[in-house]
């Protein structure tokens, strides 16, 4: 049988030392290219990291597989065996530019369960860890389940993007949103933004097109609160192709489903 | 002659103990509530903190006069002589909702000259400050000169709201803007977005309506390194009247006054 508690242990000690050589490497020169268009940005530090959690993971078990984000894992079409999803700079854009706010994201599913969620803000050394079932914690502070707020106490994570003319979605869907609720935020970093819905910092999530190695840990942390995730159409998060991303308290997740997103069929 | 700095290094110590101070009343219950309207809070240590200054300032100097956001201070008609421009806790709803991402904003005007600005971002623990022609700081690290950005390279400060249909600027105006730029991130404390502006981790930040304690230091800081600071209009930024504001590298300043801002009166 697998042992989920040594893995758990096993992981964490990995996320924090790929942490630590991160922040080694922010005095270096990096070396940015882009991907899938000029604003998509991977460098080698992205890169290096996510090897350096292959060699690791593999090195733990050879029948592991990894979805990792730089694509160095395997292909992976199913969700049978034990899967490992790695985003190894969550945020990119911000690490580059900021040199902060930018996470590392590992999840481990097992035939599509959830086991081991962990997401490291590197620069705040802020470490989340959930085992589902077993509590949820931010630097071993056991997570309180979410309160439960109203839409007009809400402060809610949402990029401008979204509600100017874009291919994703209607702009005007999400703009009356915006004025019911309390407040909107916007960090740049999907993982950072899951673990701030986790922790009660923010109260929902929106946004149109992720990866599943983006929310892979975060779901299990808020589904772990007692918080909902889906996509917008209010269908599960899929852990094989890109989604985008409702996520919240029931209360805020019920109310922006039923009054927002009711009529949303995607595009 | 006033000697400024024995006076920063006294704000400087008041500053690190007001935040002390804050940091150890996050364990305790807020008072919160609410001004303008429901989502303007206030809380019990935004005016403990602000009454803690007034004390500390009056003890220093009687003549000195202090503009509070709390009203604590003096009633501010003119800029003459040596003011102080405070804002206890920057971003009260981070504060309230979040723990963190809220700042202490202090700014010294002597008859409208910029002596001296400080913004802490308590819990980053991120001490930034501005004696004006000596140099801008990060924790005692100088800050270098902003970069030169385009504004297809830039992240920009902008908030959902201000491309939602609002009372202070037609939602169509920056809408565009949001396509061009590389990323729009949005903090809700204007203090640690004009921090941001000084680091280079914000090409630039825009937004509609804020108070002169929420810029008077965050002016100081992005000036003091080749960064330019106005209204909307490209008017000079006021000390004693709210403000829209626009601030940035100069390029992206430049960019977005000719290209977005040209035509816009305000409303």
């Amino acid at each position: 049988m697998t042992n989920w508690i040594n893995i758990a242990q096993a992981a964490k000690e990995w996320v924090l030392e790929a942490g630590q050589r991160i922040r080694d490497s922010l005095n270096e020169e990096l070396l940015i290219e882009t991907k899938s268009d000029a604003n998509d940005l991977v460098t080698n530090i992205d890169k290096d990291t996510e090897k350096f959690f292959i060699e690791k993971i593999k090195q733990y078990n050879l029948e592991f597989k990894i979805m990792g984000e730089e694509g160095f894992g395997d292909r992976i079409v199913s969700l049978d065996g034990v899967i490992w999803i790695l985003d190894p700079i969550d945020g990119t854009m911000n690490f580059v530019h900021q040199k902060r706010n930018f996470a590392i994201s590992l999840a481990v599913y097992e035939n599509g369960e959830g086991r081991l969620g962990i997401i490291y803000d590197v620069m705040a050394d802020d470490f989340y860890h959930v085992i589902p079932g077993s509590g949820a914690f931010l630097n071993d502070i056991r997570l309180n389940t979410l309160k439960d707020v109203t839409l007009e106490k809400a402060i809610i994570g949402l990029n401008a993007t979204w509600i100017t003319p874009n291919k994703r979605i209607d702009y005007q869907i999400l703009s009356p949103l915006v004025k019911t609720v309390r407040g909107t935020r916007s960090y740049g970093a999907a993982a950072i933004e899951l673990a701030y819905v986790a922790t009660g910092r923010l109260d929902g999530y929106i946004t149109m097109r992720l990866n599943p190695w983006d929310y892979a840990a975060g779901k299990l942390l808020i589904e772990e609160v007692g918080g909902k995730t889906s996509n917008l159409k209010g269908e599960p998060l899929s852990l094989l192709n890109p989604s985008s991303l409702l996520v919240g308290g029931p209360t805020v997740y019920d109310e922006i489903r039923e009054n927002y997103l009711k009529d949303y069929q995607g595009k």
